[in-house]
């Protein structure tokens, strides 16, 4: 796959060492990342919100009310900023300034299109279910025209992209080295813990293998 | 404390039952998420960066490399919005469009300050490193004049901000809840993990308690 084209928007300038414009990359964070921000402009005033994501192929989709300050944005195709993040670790150094974090976070612009026949949209709407919980599509009361109705869907063709990525232990200055500094990387990762099942949930019904499989 | 004003760019529109404008409750949710996404305009496009952050009374404090573009925009006082976001769980409904997930959710608003005092630039980075690891800022080597001044760090006075949160079970139409389909909340959590000690740390220095303690 060829990479991302590096536009003036996209491109890294801080450590550039730590960026990548290679679509496999940018792909792989997009598709561990269970949300996303999203930056547009209403008015004269810059907003981000919040929400879920999916990937098919080299479109982000993302979905919401039709009348929400986000979706009317998109669908009226004005540029926005997707931000996503994965946390991986606190990276401790012997001084202030050389701590950090290990991150893998991805930086892309594009612009919405309206997804409005249903095939298309049901496709998406599967897509933004199975990235949240994979094996969960099947089992579920599928939507109704009246919920599809309610529902925005907008593709986001990926204009331009980067990824900025850091792992590693502390890079302390030289003369630092021998100050008796404990220095090293505490790593963090989302868990999931024990599914809690609905209080109205009927008897006999057992947890799903792709739920229970969750917990590591 | 009061609340928060009610602004038409802090309003939440969509599930107003969600939403809250209590100091408290927002800055409950700052001081415990790791980093924010931040969001400004340049030129005519939309830009959201993910960076640290820390509290200090209702001014939001952000760093960086003076040359950055989010820095460069942050010393100009230009407008920008902060989304900060922690999410506590995938909400499984028996219905495709009921899914949802649980979080707690900031989005405020406001424009940069430079701080350029150096005692007040030396709190505000000890307060950056406190709220990523409380109790680190004794042990290290603090900040060189050099060091002090290569780095950019900003006061924004909240002018504006909303909570968001969603707590609890799924909420299923009543037709649904007869359906044989497991439901329910599956908790997430951002975990810290056994420390990796710097491969050149030296001989006999011990893993600090604030750091062993950090795993639960």
């Amino acid at each position: 796959m060829p990479q991302f084209p590096i536009e003036k928007r996209s491109k890294v300038s801080r450590n550039p060492n730590r960026a990548s414009y290679d679509r496999e990359t940018i792909y792989n964070i997009v598709d561990e990342a269970l949300y996303c921000h999203v930056g547009f402009i209403e008015g004269e005033s810059p907003y981000v919100i919040p929400t879920l994501h999916t990937r098919i192929t080299s479109n982000i989709i993302l979905h919401g009310a039709k009348d929400s300050r986000l979706m009317k944005c998109l669908q009226l195709g004005k540029e926005v900023c997707i931000a996503i993040t994965i946390l991986d670790g606190l990276v401790l150094a012997r001084s202030a300034c050389y701590h950090s974090v290990n991150y893998r976070s991805v930086v892309l612009f594009g612009r919405g299109v309206a997804i409005n026949e249903k095939g298309e949209k049901l496709e998406a709407l599967k897509a933004l279910t199975e990235h949240i919980v994979r094996g969960r599509w099947k089992d579920i009361r599928k939507p109704s025209q009246q919920e599809l109705d309610a529902t925005a869907v907008v593709s986001i063709p990926i204009e331009a992209a980067s990824a900025k990525i850091r792992t590693g232990p502390p890079i302390d200055a030289l003369e630092d080295l021998d100050l008796p500094i404990w220095a090293g990387v505490i790593p963090l990762k989302l868990q999931a813990f024990e599914p809690e099942a609905d209080p109205q949930l009927g008897a006999g019904i057992p947890v799903p293998d792709y739920v229970s499989s969750m917990r590591k």
